[in-house]
């Protein structure tokens, strides 16, 4: 249940669309999709390829990172007000294999003015929860997508 | 200068080379190269390419942490005790932007039983700070390289 | 609404107040209360005291985050089972003033094997939040109380 | 060695002097006492008492983040201008035991504009390191004493 206007949940999709088509790091490199992007909130998934995999066999830590973090961008410039990353931290609980898909929500938990922090929780196919990112933002000046 | 032995030296590199030959992630998709292992030690390095960019077009802050993360693994597997990140963070100070030489400077600053403390420092070629990242480390069973 | 039995409800309790009367720092020092332990979950609570002040005459961060580490031990240990932080981090997003009352509330988000997420979230009389912690925890061997 | 001029070690110290004599938290509820405040760097000194124990019967977590806390504030406010946390992580390496003198030294290490990244580590009697806190820090508008 969301409690954002139709207008918010608009906007934020169009933000989602405008900057997931520039972003050649989240979409071609890593092959990480969008699921949706409203209000404080966006859902990425990616599943695990050969080209994600360490000298383990298994997901590179810094790509589930690299799929939170995109989480968060989305999340925190859905109003369309442009936010930055002031800080995060992430802790690992389950490695990602070959073929997991592996889907991140983020969400907000607190915005006090300028300042937000995002919750990013990544679970494979089978719900097991593989990392939880926090990201803290801060909006600055600007707009994401013409107003 | 270091006060490591000879033999120290020796496997520490070779350790290096044997982990560096089958991390596809580090070496094909981000296209990060080695510089050194040394015992508690790693240096490595990426140049930003367009691969690397996000909508913004800098370096995506997942990329700088990939580099840093896989510097710590290198750092804390040196000694040919297989050890894993058990927490870490990160905090960035500058982007990245195209054509930039990020290195990233790993070492270890506390090892207390099988649990260690790495930092990691990436800077560009003007020597800026890009970002810091600090790993926790657990030594588990078992050995990278036949002993 | 908890989905735990009535034993494992009597038994957080017990385990709550059994730590909580020995535990001098929390009790004595800080003058924290506890207002409940349930499984995997605890709620504590500190009023904002002149002993509590820093230099700007506001609550030292260094309480806030004794206030959520309390309350991250009581929530971890709730299962009767020794557990330990290994690991934290917090987000401080509003001060704590003089005569405030901070409640903190810990619930567990992730449970794998031996290894937990918690997250504590602190806020004021009024509902504003005043820092996010999340805590990393690994059981151990040893009850808190005798079985 | 320092290379800071006179005048700036001089500031340093009485900015020192000046935040410690109102921090009540720090002074008088943690007795803490300060050893040095420098350009960028401080060095303060807890000893464990009675007081700071928990239900385990070792130094409450939450006060060894305050001595970090404390050292950080002092480190980062030592130019005069005042400067504010944005984030911190800490990792617990050691506990600390009754009658342990816990000596924090802060240092800077990377100030890019307003910003800035310090590193507090705790060691006891031994030389033992206990704990290692990272601090970002931003500078505001005002002084800490009259120019």
């Amino acid at each position: 249940m969301s409690t954002s206007s139709p207008a918010a949940m608009a906007l934020a999709k169009q933000v989602g669309i405008a900057m997931f088509a520039v972003d050649t790091a989240t979409k071609d490199t890593m092959g990480i999709e969008i699921l949706s992007c409203e209000p404080g909130k966006a859902v990425l998934r990616m599943t695990v390829q050969e080209l994600h995999l360490n000298g383990h066999k298994i997901c590179h830590g810094g790509f589930i990172f690299t799929l939170a973090d995109s989480t968060f961008a989305f999340a925190c410039n859905s109003y369309n007000k442009v936010a930055v990353a002031a800080g995060c931290s992430i802790e690992f609980l389950k490695p990602g294999q070959l073929g997991d898909v592996l889907t991140c929500v983020g969400q907000e938990q607190a915005l006090s003015g300028r300042h937000g922090i995002y919750d990013m929780k990544v679970t494979n196919q089978k719900g097991d929860v593989i990392a939880m990112f926090r990201g803290k933002s801060a909006q600055i000046q600007g707009t994401v997508i013409p107003e």
